[in-house]
């Protein structure tokens, strides 16, 4: 940041909804510069008692199911109402790679340019817990600024999903039908994530193919315990392409939300979440101390090797490595 | 324990596959007073070296899909084959009931009678990682006694499957086919960690409806992820009554070991476990440690409040906790 901006500059900027700003104060939480931090906790302080008020869903799936172009369909189908959009993808792979696939410009390029919907690439930094900490707080700053409406992207890779879940109300999860109507990719305890399923490309020659994917999800949901929230979770197709099947998804996302909201899940979810988000940095931390202390690190080399050779049990390797 | 026996006599009785020293072995195992811990620790480092030469096999099903019929069954059909069956059951309930259900006399009485078959009733004892320090311990020394195959049930309560699950080799879920042939009460995530299915009691007029219900859940097996060890999952129809059946489960418990033998998986599993478990154990030591502290257990209530109250973040609650 050339500029810097005072508490009050990025409050009001933010509060006011100003785009520059707000892309600035997100920019502050990422950081990973302790005076930076300092200033992010407090601006997130101010902003607290203006967050809460929208609906944070949750969009995932596989590379190619069509996520980007999904959200430019849909997000333009959300602002047609009325409603203010922020779009916030959580990208662990841009630390590896160096560049973000989110970061491509081609992407979402009429979404960018509507004044009711804000895009923020990617919010990756760190650790897990340092991603999660930058999409809570970047979610904190979308409601301060008026947006009521989020959708937090994961791009499917490692925990991403587990970490998004835990941080809406809502939980789409895109398909594709395969060649043989098989469904493709989907990773290990995603379909019991989903409050909303939908089967995208349901277009051109796919339409049957991905109608028959959905109906076969359908009978399958049974084989799912039911969710937490007691809703069934809806399965529908859709073609972002052609914007068709949007506005069954919305409807089905305005009724989980009026649902969950008459039944008293939505504010107790969100509890939740924020109590599980307190003692999971915590455990983290924890943990950081524990296993960077240098003495740990050179005993664990040794303690792992004397493990897997069968000389100690996992308990016994434990406590040494614990000095009990 | 009335009269104590030395860390030889322990060693050796076990060893020599002496049952009521067995018993006794495990007793100490189980044991929360320090100095029974300390042997107990001795005995399990003795036996070590004689350890890992079994199938581990998990169990699991909801209540009344007849796991004990199914186990007394499929152990004498183990037993006949001239190999030594123990048995060990995690049953976390227990301590809440002050009584275990897996404790009932009635229960698999012929079993208990084989002489190649060892049944232990429940290994339960505090914390999750106690019972699973306690459990993966009582197979170590199954394993020195000559066990060559060893059943872990889990009586489906809390996360007693995901704990057995990272204990053994290969998971065997049983299920029930419902009125309307649905599968019954299953539980979040369990079917993702099946290596075998088998829909129990397709005996008498429930024959079809389990039929149809294998077909089903077969059909839905790529909806699951493929596991780790690119096993797909073997979907049958038992009668554990009528002895019919268990045949079948237990080739293809034959043919997952060999197959994942010969991949190198199974090797490789059994070492992540170790592992696993290692930090799982120093994970809930330093918790513990934590959350036990009594400045700690005062400061929660106000910093969960004010959380709550939505005047600090998630991020805030744990710094604040942490002393950061």
């Amino acid at each position: 940041m050339k500029i810097e901006l005072t508490l009050d500059e990025y409050f009001t900027g933010v509060k006011a909804s100003d785009r520059s700003i707000l892309s600035r104060a997100i920019t502050l939480i990422e950081s990973t510069k302790k005076e930076h931090q300092a200033l992010a906790e407090e601006l997130i302080q101010k902003c607290l008692p203006f967050s809460g008020n929208s609906i944070r869903i949750g969009i995932t799936g596989v590379p190619g199911v069509g996520k980007s172009t999904f959200i430019e369909s849909f997000g333009k189908h959300i602002t047609n109402k009325g409603l203010k959009l922020a779009v916030l993808a959580i990208d662990p792979s841009s630390q590896k790679s160096g560049g973000s696939i989110l970061g491509d410009k081609t992407r979402m390029e009429e979404l960018s340019s509507n004044p009711n919907a804000f895009i923020r690439p990617t919010a990756s930094a760190g650790s897990l817990g340092g991603v999660a900490r930058a999409t809570r707080e970047t979610i904190i700053l979308f409601e301060t600024a008026g947006y009521d409406t989020i959708l937090v992207e994961t791009v499917g890779v490692g925990q991403s999903e587990t970490t998004v879940h835990s941080m809406v109300d809502c939980f789409l999860l895109l398909l594709l039908a395969g060649a043989g109507d098989e469904l493709q990719g989907i990773k290990r305890g995603i379909m019991e994530m989903a409050d909303l399923i939908s089967i995208n490309k349901a277009d051109g020659d796919n339409i049957n193919a991905a109608k028959r994917a959905a109906a076969q999800v359908k009978n399958s949901i049974h084989l799912f315990p039911a969710t937490e929230s007691g809703w069934i979770p809806q399965v529908e197709t859709c073609s972002a392409i052609n914007s068709l099947g949007l506005d069954n998804i919305w409807d089905n996302i305005k009724s989980f939300e009026n649902n969950t909201k008459n039944s008293g899940y939505f504010t107790e979810k969100r509890q939740k979440q924020a109590i599980f988000w307190m003692h999971q940095t915590i455990k983290e931390q924890l943990e950081n101390r524990f296993y960077q202390d240098a003495s740990i690190k050179e005993k664990l080399i040794k303690i792992e090797k004397a493990l897997l050779n069968n000389e100690i049990s996992s308990y016994q390797a434990a406590k040494n490595l614990l000095g009990e």
